[in-house]
């Protein structure tokens, strides 16, 4: 039997075809964060499997990343660090270039937005390929952090990017809580 | 006596000469952020001035906004609305043009995101000259929801911003947590 607060936030997704391109159907968060049901009980959701981690800071990347990854940060009594597009983050950065779904990109981090005694759990709103968070761990380790977690609301598990940063890194807890299969 | 807890919390904040662009002082919260207690104590204190006012929706703008929208909104127990930048949303969406410090730019808001029943409270990092929160105000209320508070981390007050908005919402209660005098 499905769980029931799974089945309350699935039906909050709106889904949406052929956005931001042709072919791709668009999962739209936005009306899940609306509903403030659905909103807590996300955030509660995935704070949860890192609770008695010791995190001390999330890392998460621009824009949408920033929603959850701050409330996460908030539940789980620890800082936020912005990742985000280039020319953002007004100090010293380091940078990293990455490929996702729907073209290329680069991403930076402050380069004393972490150090070597935090724990970071990484927060995005949703893995496709996997390419943003490849390219935010990296810039988490640049800074001497260790990744503990890595948290999604939603994974599209059809496009392989939740199975390869399993794979690729057995030590980190990967949790995604709203699973579509399909693209 | 200077309140200990905006004293810890604008020490957190570093300033940056000429960001964006020449002239211009930038408060860089993304140090706040990363700060763990600094975050905790912002949030508490954005989110206190609106308990028992039936807050239903939080309206947060894109992208520092989303940071303390989404924390203020957890904490609040309501949800958050993503005001973002043009092709973003994926629906039927409302557009505001708006003129800011550095530019001109324009918002959307997704048609079904707030209705007549909404309380809604405006989030954003920081007023300089107002020019992005009088935009959110019109969608808010373009979708028939009613502004009851709005909020910011910072208030660079002598650029007339925080005064302006005041004096043409007198039915909102319209919080700063930390002034920074000056530009």
């Amino acid at each position: 039997m499905p769980d029931p607060k799974i089945t309350y936030l699935k039906q909050t997704i709106k889904s949406i075809a052929d956005f931001p391109q042709k072919g791709i159907l668009f999962r739209d968060i936005t009306s899940l964060c609306e509903d403030p049901k659905a909103f807590q009980m996300l955030v509660d959701l995935m704070a949860e499997p890192f609770n008695g981690m010791n995190i001390t800071k999330v890392a998460a990347t621009e824009a949408r990343g920033f929603v959850f990854g701050a409330a996460v940060a908030f539940k789980l009594n620890c800082g936020v660090v912005l990742i985000r597009k280039p020319g953002k983050l007004p100090r010293e950065v380091y940078s990293q270039d990455y490929s996702l779904e729907y073209g290329s990109n680069t991403l930076q981090i402050h380069k004393d937005a972490i150090n070597a005694d935090d724990n970071v759990l990484v927060v995005d709103d949703l893995i496709a390929t996997g390419g943003t968070i490849d390219a935010t761990v990296s810039l988490v380790k640049q800074c001497g952090g260790k990744v503990k977690g890595i948290c999604f609301a939603i994974s599209l598990p059809d496009l392989g990017g939740e199975g390869a940063v399993k794979e690729k890194y057995p030590d980190v807890r990967v949790v995604s809580v709203l699973d579509f299969p399909g693209h």
